[in-house]
């Protein structure tokens, strides 16, 4: 490790609320590499369908409930949460296929939106359905049920949008394959 | 605290590089309350120039650089930073002026994009420019020199694009002052 990262701060995080979901296990367990390309690809789409439907909470600490003052005026909110059922062995992987995918090609994990990275943090950008006190409900969460949030922000354009968005042809392929399920 | 949140397992961030840029110091320091609404203003949108137009490097650990392999198959990529010259007390801030403004109502620090909050993570997309080795180049990053790197992820529509977006009007005000002034 270099001179530089080691003059670093400390980066701890702590929990500010936790996840209610019906959600209740991550699409893909570990284990499950014996699967058909048709099983996994019904298995991906039977829990992006599940994701898509879901409704759930944001339960914040009732000492961070102020700091949710306005957010009711955002119609979207960027959700930042930890994925805490990984084995933390899994954040030194290095390439995966998508999705456990075998048939797309193996990625750099910086490369993909795999949950097993050196710090998982996952960020998803959701409807805001209400806002009740401390309690905020979203739409289309994938986090399971008891993630640990990390933070939370509007969806501000200056920092989320981006303009002519290009994707390798790996991700074009998933993106396709989920929206085709939609019909 | 809860007993739920009693549970949760460590999440301790490593940091896996860190930002090179001309960008020396943030926007705002703290103790700058004496501005004037005109200085404040000027003050961000030179700040804002400065941001859209910088070049700046990510200088990825070597340890990690094959997590990187696929990247240069995006045209946007996440950038997830600690903002590191934050003071920690400021991670106990309960509500802001946006950007120092009183002009514009206080706000929970979720309700802002303000770097001092509970877990400083900041979250950009932004244009990939190119990938050498460890280094990957890109455009209009906020993020301060010396920045630590917590993660990078591809833009993903599913996770981060979305539809018929809605702000408060104090935002909506803000982008329309920083639109005017790229005019």
């Amino acid at each position: 490790m270099s001179d530089t990262i080691k003059t670093f701060p400390e980066m701890a995080l702590r929990p500010v609320g936790v996840v209610h979901s019906s959600i209740k296990t991550p699409m893909l367990l570990a284990g499950k590499s014996d699967l058909s390309l048709t099983e996994r690809m019904d298995m991906i789409k039977a829990h992006h369908r599940q994701v898509e439907a879901c409704i759930c909470e944001l339960v914040i600490e009732p000492q961070w409930e102020e700091l949710l003052d306005g957010i009711e005026g955002f119609s979207h909110v960027l959700v930042l949460y930890w994925p805490h059922l990984i084995d933390p062995a899994r954040r030194n992987l290095r390439k995966v296929h998508p999705m456990g995918r075998r048939d797309l090609p193996m990625q750099g994990i910086f490369a993909t939106c795999s949950p097993a990275r050196p710090n998982p943090v996952l960020v998803s950008a959701v409807p805001l359905v209400a806002r009740a006190a401390n309690v905020l409900t979203v739409k289309g969460l994938e986090a399971v049920d008891g993630s640990p949030i990390i933070d939370l922000k509007p969806y501000s354009k200056n920092y989320l949008q981006v303009d002519n968005l290009k994707m390798p042809a790996w991700m074009e392929q998933i993106h396709r394959e989920l929206e085709d399920d939609n019909i």
